[in-house]
């Protein structure tokens, strides 16, 4: 009688102006589906980070299908949910929920999307040394993501060598000692000698944020730079990178495939990434870099 | 960027064939619309008809536009708002919350909605001596949209007396003293033989009361017969009536006066009453008897 009807949203703080909702109404409206995308910012509701258990029993209740989850809240949402898959369950954090019946269940769909987008834009990228900067929640699905594509050892860099360290031992726990080290950026210079490319995952190059998060001279032409970054598009990195003759792969793969893969699983329905991945670039051009 | 969207919702129990989410999404669809009417059954959730208010201000947290309150908690919802529009607190009850930023409204379009459809189906209806049957909830409601429309006098019959007489001192209070009167159903003979006509109010003629509200010699030519039944749209006292020469006026029309005044309050936009009641129709005619 009434055409399939999806309800989902995005829980974090300061989402006023993620691309989410138009990226996932417009592939539903494509595909003919009833489709609702809705943001619910914890800071205009002004509560916690902690109010996440909260906010996702409640739209379990009142009939969404799933949400997307964000900073601050990938984390504390883990212990109100029902089931997780494996990839949320090794990162312990989570940012898709889908609602069955009457069940939670938690994904991570930042890592099968850095994963799908990385496969695509550098397929043939060499994987034996990488090397990572920032050990932050997009750091370690990034990190999850390359060691589960193959990567032979991933050496973690960050400003805060506690964080690096936690996130080198957490991955040599899941992925098996000596997969993953870290280091301090006073390291970088002699580590991207030898490197086979580069994952950027801290905030450097965004609007406030701007600039480059290592010298420009460590970039050589036998390291492929692969950037989580996605406002703007083309950052400061993956520029200067681009000119000094290193293959690239910008942010906008990764936000493309982790919200088709959710948008997968809220709705069983195949997405047209390749629709989705035009679309996006159409998007950010049009709003992204004044954020 | 995007197109406008509307999320709303109905708040009751049992509400599952509820016809509301065919009427206002196909009527949103045709003004191109994305709009999603979602069902939130208390039975289903497993909570009282008290958890109403918890559940108003969860789906103005995540970001509903409106919400349809029906049985059993249009006047428990009551307390739980920030406004009342008139009709709505006249009467003490709520079907219609619209979200005005983080301030809940309530409405009452079973009122608005009734008067419109007997407005637009018995336009030249005498109202000087109106007899009702049944002091329930709807009941309240159609009593109170005759009064507005300008019935002389409403005499509420109820198989439970003191709730027609407090429903008959409600209406004095608020429309004047001698609107209203009360009687028992042992009175209806004498009263139908002066009265301009009838509106029925109890849940006889649904599939699961199936039957006549009063006995059939009394209907006769000088009475209109307005309905609140409609599942089935044809009830055994409107097919009664008509075959008796009665005007008749089918349950139908409120159904749909009042989504379409639920439309209009959530959007904004002015519905297409006659495209939605071709549509309730068909949707009747469907689904209806069997329930």
């Amino acid at each position: 009688m009434a055409k399939d009807s999806y309800l989902v949203g995005l829980i974090g703080s300061g989402i006023g102006p993620s691309l989410s909702p138009a990226l996932h109404e417009r592939e539903a409206d494509r595909q003919g589906l009833r489709y609702l995308y809705r943001l619910i910012d914890i800071d205009t509701l002004g509560v916690p980070p902690e109010a996440v258990g909260d906010l996702v029993r409640a739209a379990r209740d009142l009939g969404f299908d799933g949400l997307n989850i964000t900073h601050p809240c990938k984390q504390l949402v883990v212990g109100h949910l029902d089931e997780l898959a494996p990839q949320a369950e090794a990162l312990g954090a989570v940012n898709t929920v889908v609602f069955d019946g009457g069940r939670a269940i938690g994904h991570n769909t930042d890592v099968t999307g850095f994963a799908a987008s990385f496969a695509r834009g550098l397929p043939d990228a060499p994987l034996e040394r990488v090397v990572q900067l920032g050990a932050g929640g997009a750091g370690a699905a990034v990190a999850h993501a390359l060691l589960t594509l193959g990567a032979g050892r991933i050496t973690v860099v960050d400003a805060l060598p506690e964080r690096a360290a936690a996130l080198a031992a957490a991955l040599n726990r899941h992925f098996g000692t000596g997969r993953a080290a870290c280091a301090a950026p006073d390291a970088l210079p002699k580590l991207l000698t030898g490197a086979d490319g580069v994952v950027h995952a801290t905030p450097t190059g965004m609007a406030a944020h701007p600039g480059l998060p290592l010298a420009a001279e460590l970039l050589h032409p036998g390291l492929w730079i692969a950037e989580v970054v996605y406002r703007p598009l083309e950052t400061e990195l993956l520029r200067t990178a681009r000119a000094r003759g290193c293959p690239v792969l910008d942010g906008g793969g990764m936000a493309v495939f982790q919200a088709a893969d959710a948008f997968r699983l809220f709705t069983g329905r195949e997405p047209d990434t390749a629709r989705m991945l035009a679309e996006f670039a159409g998007l950010a051009d049009a709003v992204g870099s004044p954020r």
